[in-house]
Order: structure tokens, then sequence, then C-alpha cells
């Protein structure tokens, strides 16, 4: 089975965003046993459109388009697929009452630009965009599966999710992919192919494993094609509890989640709570801890201090540590998580304080320096990371050793 | 003048690499004036590679190609080409002298398949990859320009700048191409483009106008192309006038960089500084200010009080006020910024405090309520907002309108 994406919009074509859309869909199509064959990105332009969407139905089975449904002038992929497959329009009650709904929930009146959103090519089925305005669109033409979504990433992959992939599942008749992920995190990825490599050479020819570095973790990903679902299920779970077991203390979880989702999973099953104490990191360790649901079980809150001062009067870093040993050192990334501690009233603390750049390093302590700390009951513990240069990657990568570190203290305690 | 990129490797359409290359190209290919027409990804074979260089021909003046360059057994850009060409190789003196000058370097031995890299299509001019051992390849046939280069990103960055894009610039008489860019928040994009119909319908030919919306923000872009490059600028300029005048209070600035960065550029051109208190957005708009550079400049810090203890102990809440309006409500979100501004010290403070979701609603305050306030010197206001039922749409809209909320307030205090 053969697909292919096309994303339309002047935006990619001139740079403005990145494609990520894309690589979003030829995963999860991957993951049911659909091959992307080729992606493209078009202008919004009607004859380009349509000899992109003639090129594509030559070569894959279903096409898969993006972008261009706003209501604005510049959108005109609706127009266009009506055109290319000779279909009139229809006003769709179900998309209207929709539109409505979500006018009269923001409290907005409607104007008939809004109201068109409605109107669709009258060949097509609509698959309700639960996220926006505009509907998606499914055609059985030619011989093959057409969709249109919306670009906004959000929008497309809850439309994926919810609607595309069960309907492309349940229509085309797909031999069973499975896949089961161990995220690990303190070990590189040289390091871990060579302590997994007879594990890796001994695996039967219908399961692969991949290994998906990003920034300090590495996950390892298994993944069998059988047409013998139960046997496949079984083999897979032999060579994860093989590698899990060889791997044990780096291995975060047996699953393919976020690393603080696995913590916060830990924490939450034990009743521990959780604060945070943030200088360079800025605030993303409690994003990435609160932008999962549910998270306040565990997670408390926390101080995201800046500046010297905050770290004095939020977390109570004596003045004396900050002018003897600097902002980024043992004693006061130490103080900070201790601090969060006592004055968040938590089971656990992390703390990190560091220069993530490009500007503030000195000979002494370089762009990259990080120091993190997690503290409990029993006491303190710190660590010194010397990262890069590149400040998103210095954050990224801070948050990421403090979670594995504050995984590891939590598997020591068990 | 019109450019295609080809980039050929299956990373890209398994989903592994997001490709951000071709964002990269089209923006430096942009500022010179080509306008890119289609990019497409195909996979390392050869038939797929020979369609997608004969379908790009047909539409571009410019080929350009990245990938597959390595020197193992899948990389077949090369070969391809040769064929497509219908080229014989050659080995090419100057890259064999590079490729080995590079181990020498690192001190590694060379191997035939090393030596290899120096094999180019003999048709093809060679251009030198400082960074790598594949070499760039140009080739002038079929009347186009094509050129192969490496996908690493960097490698391929370097050759773009030092000699690609020079040489297009000497090889082409080319045309000028201007982007000018408005941000606006607080306005939907239905709303916006009626209150700017009339100019938008006024525009010149060689004028178009993009709406690109994001979760509460629309960016208004203004793109032109003329041989003519001061008269496009003035015309440009006009327009952008036009329509930011009619905008007024939605517009945030008129360039094309992040919200936060705006508001933190305008607050530090005033020496201001910002503190945050988080609820519901749980660190993301402090993790959205630290991001940048020189964030710390405006920026000391703040509280992520996901708990009411937090926002007691932290910010100053009282007790009376979370048990008689509760967590969610503009009593507390104001005492929530006053508190900010007071304990944290800073010029301005805002706070959000809402029901991200998807647990937490009740009738009286379903998930997506959220109450957003800005406080400083001269008071706090607070306002409520009714968004969807999506977190981590909840959590980036919340950040945005508090954004959007204090650069109307830093615009009401100029």
């Amino acid at each position: 089975m053969l697909a292919e994406i096309i994303t339309i919009g002047d935006e990619i074509l001139i740079g403005q965003i990145v494609d990520t859309n894309s690589a979003w869909m030829a995963q999860v199509l991957n993951n049911i046993g659909i091959r992307v064959k080729q992606i493209t990105s078009v202008s919004d332009d009607e004859q380009h459109i349509i000899n992109a969407l003639q090129e594509a139905e030559t070569r894959a089975d279903v096409i898969l388009i993006t972008g261009g449904l706003g209501p604005t002038k510049d959108d005109i992929t609706k127009l266009t697929l009506a055109k290319y497959f000779n279909m009139g329009f229809r006003r769709d009650e179900e998309t209207l009452q929709h539109v409505t709904s979500i006018f009269a929930r923001m409290n907005r009146p409607m104007i008939e630009l809004n109201r068109k959103q409605a109107d669709v090519p009258d060949g097509c089925i609509v698959v309700q965009n639960a996220n926006g305005t505009a509907p998606c669109m499914w055609f059985n033409e030619h011989g093959k599966v057409f969709v249109s979504m919306p670009g906004v990433p959000y929008e497309m992959m809850y439309i994926m999710e919810e609607e595309i992939l069960p309907r492309l599942k349940a229509g085309f008749n797909l031999p069973s992919i499975l896949h089961k992920t161990i995220l690990t995190a303190g070990i590189g990825e040289s390091f871990l192919a060579e302590r997994i490599a007879d594990i890796e050479s001994a695996l039967p020819q219908y399961i692969k494993l991949a290994f998906l570095p990003k920034l300090g973790q590495v996950r390892l990903r298994l993944s069998g094609t059988s047409r013998d679902e139960a046997q496949l299920h079984d083999d897979i779970n032999h060579y994860a509890r093989l590698l899990a077991d060889r791997l044990n203390e780096f291995v975060v979880v047996e699953d393919d989640i976020a690393l603080e989702k696995a913590v916060l999973d830990i924490m939450k099953a034990k009743g521990l709570t959780l604060s945070t104490a943030e200088s360079c990191t800025g605030g993303y360790i409690a994003h990435l801890l609160t932008k999962h649901a549910g998270s306040s079980a565990v997670y408390s809150g926390g101080g995201v201090t800046y500046s010297n001062a905050l770290k004095m009067s939020v977390l109570g870093v004596k003045a004396e540590t900050l002018e003897q040993f600097g902002a980024v050192s043992e004693e006061t990334v130490k103080e900070m998580a201790l601090g969060a501690l006592k004055h968040f009233q938590t089971d656990y603390a992390i703390s990190v304080s560091g220069i993530a750049g490009p500007d503030g390093g000195t000979p002494d302590k370089p762009v990259g320096t990080v120091w993190i700390a997690v503290a409990d009951a029993q006491g303190v513990t710190a660590k010194k990371h010397s990262f890069g240069n590149k400040r998103t990657q210095n954050i990224e990568r801070s948050a990421v050793a403090a979670l594995a570190m504050l995984s590891r203290r939590l598997k020591e305690g068990q």
C-alpha cells in the first residue's frame, strides 16, 4: 500500500514554516503498514495543484492532502478538488451546525465567509474537524482515495488519528504491524548498540530494531510485520524483555511515552509529589510536566528563578552562596532543590542552573555548563553537565537530564 | 525565475527526520528573487528520482537536489544523475585531494569506498564541499541548472551560501522579491479579512497578501515581485502602513518575529521588567520568554503555582479568595498578578488561571475557561476567555492571549 502526501500553501515554499506535518503523517502511516512514496509541497495555484494530484494518483493508492482550506481568498484547495473531480458544491448541514456551535461557544458573530466553510464538493464524504471550522473531505475517485485535511497541525493530527487511520485500516486489507518501544536515558547510542549487539543479531527477519536518539534519550523500537498477529505479539514481547533486562538501569519505561510522562506515572502510582526550581531551563520542565493531563496529582508547581533576586526570595538561596560560588554551581543548585523541597512542600524537587547561551559563558564556566540537582527527604545530589553552545538544545538537554536523574533516583528508592 | 527542490532519501519518507533543509533553502532563494515552485521528497530509488527530475525540469529553471551522496550502497543520487544525463565517470583530482586531507586531519585510514567519493559524472562542474567528503555537482543540461548537494544541513547550508547563491545571482538576471509581515493577535482570520477587504482588493497584481493564522494570532504577509526594487519597497511599505493603521489595536509588531519576542523587544527598549504567575499554562509562558537569548534583561522569573498552596505561599493569594471564588476566577487571577508584581519586584506581571482540561470542568466553569490578568503600577485588569476542550491548545491559546493582553497594555502606556 502506497500513499503520497501533498501539502498546499505558499508558507512552506517561501520557507516561512517547516513542514512538520508530513513527517508526522509518514510515521503514523508507516505504523499501520502504509508506505509513503513521495511528499510534494505545491503552491496555492490551481493548475499546479491539479498537476500534483494527477502525478500522485499514478503512483499511490491513497493521496493525503493538507492545507489551503481556510476561509480566505488565497485558500483554493476545495475549489480545485471540486474542479478536478468535476463536482458541484452543496452546503453540508452537519458542518454548518458544527461551525455555528464553535462560533456560539466562542461568543463570536458569524459572517458569510464562515458559513461558506460548510460548502463542500457534492461527491465527497465529509469528515468533521472536531477542532476547527474547515471540514475534512474524503473522495473515492479515479479508483483511489483522496483525503483533504486542514494544515493546522493539531487539527490534522486529531483527524488522522480519530478518523482517517481507522478508515484506512478498515478499508484495506493491511498486514499487522506491531511496535514495542523501550525508552532509555543516560546512555549514548553507540554504547547502547554495543551492549545489545547479540540480541539484535538474533532477531528474526520479520522483526526490525530501530535506534531513535533524541537529545539524551534513545528509544529502541522493535517493529514486526506479519499476518499472524498473535505470534508476532509474543515474539516482539520476547525480544523486548531481553532488551529491557540487558539495559536495566538505563530503562525509564517500556512504552512509547514521553520521559516526563513516565516520571509522572511512576510518582503518581507511589503517591509522591514534585516541585521544580528552574533557572536556565526557564519553565521548560514545568511546561513538559503540566502539558500532560492529570499532572497536578504529582506536580505542585515551582519557581522560574531567572534572576538571582528570585533565587533568594522564592527559594531561599543564600546571598553568600551566590556571591561565593555563583549562580551556576553545585552549591547554588543544591540550595535551589532543597529550597523548593521546603518552600513548596513536596516529596521530591529538581533544580537546574546553567548557562544556556549564546552569551554569559566564561573560561571557567563556558556556555553549556549546567548543574542539576535532585532532592528528597534523604538529601540532595547534584551533577554537572557540559552541553554544547546551542541555547534551545541546552534547554532541552538540561530538562531531559534532570528528568532522567529523577527517574534513576526514583528507581533507587524502590 | 523558478526553482524546485528535490530531497532524496528514505529518512524523510518514513518520518524519521523532518525536512528542515527545504524551508531554509526556500528562504534564501526567495531572498535573491528565486521562487520555489515545488518541493518534492522521493526515495532512494533510481526510477523515482528520474521521474522527479523529469517533472521538475518541465516547471523550473533551477533544480536543487539534496541527499543520497553518502559512500554507502543505498546512496544512488550520483549514479542516477550520470544515467539521467547520459554521462560516464571521471575521478576528480581536486576532490580526491580534499577527501584525502580530511582523512589525514582526522587521522583515519582511507578505503576505496572513500576514494570513490571523488568519482563524478564527467559532464558536471565540481563545487567543493568544505565541510564534508561528498562533492557538490553542478550540471548545465537540458537548458536548465541542476545542482546536487549533500543532505547534511550544515554542509548544504555552507555550499548554498558560499557557492551556489552567488553563482545563481551572477548567472541570471533576477527580479527583486520583498516580504513584509504584520503580526496581529486577538482578532480572528475572517474578521480581519473583512476589516481589510478593500485594501486587499486594491493591491496591485505584483503584490500578494497571505493570511497565516496560528492559535490566536494571524500574520499578514505582503509579498511583491518586481524589477524595480526601490518602487517595490515603497509600494509594499505603503500597503503595510494602510493595513497596520486599519488594524491598529490588534497589531503587535510589524515584523516576522514571535509574539513573545516582540513583547520582549518592546519592554527591553523601554527598560521594563516582567514576571509571570502561571497556573494552567504551567510554565509555558516562562518557557516562551526564556527560549529567546537575552530575555533575562526583561524577564526576572515567576511562579508556576499549580496547587492552591503555592498560589498562597509564592504569590500571596488569600485563602478566603480561593475559598470564596475558586482558583479560576477574576479575583484569584488579579491577586496572582498583583502578588507577582510585589514579590518578584517587576514593572509588569501577567497571570493565568484556568481549566486546561480534559478534566476539572464544571457547568459554571467548563474546560477551556481561562482568566488572564495584567498588572503594573497603575493597577490590574483581568479578562475571561472561553477556549475549547483540548489541553495543549488551551495552554497555547492562553499564553498567546496573555502576551497579546500585555502587548496592548504596553501600547496604552505609550
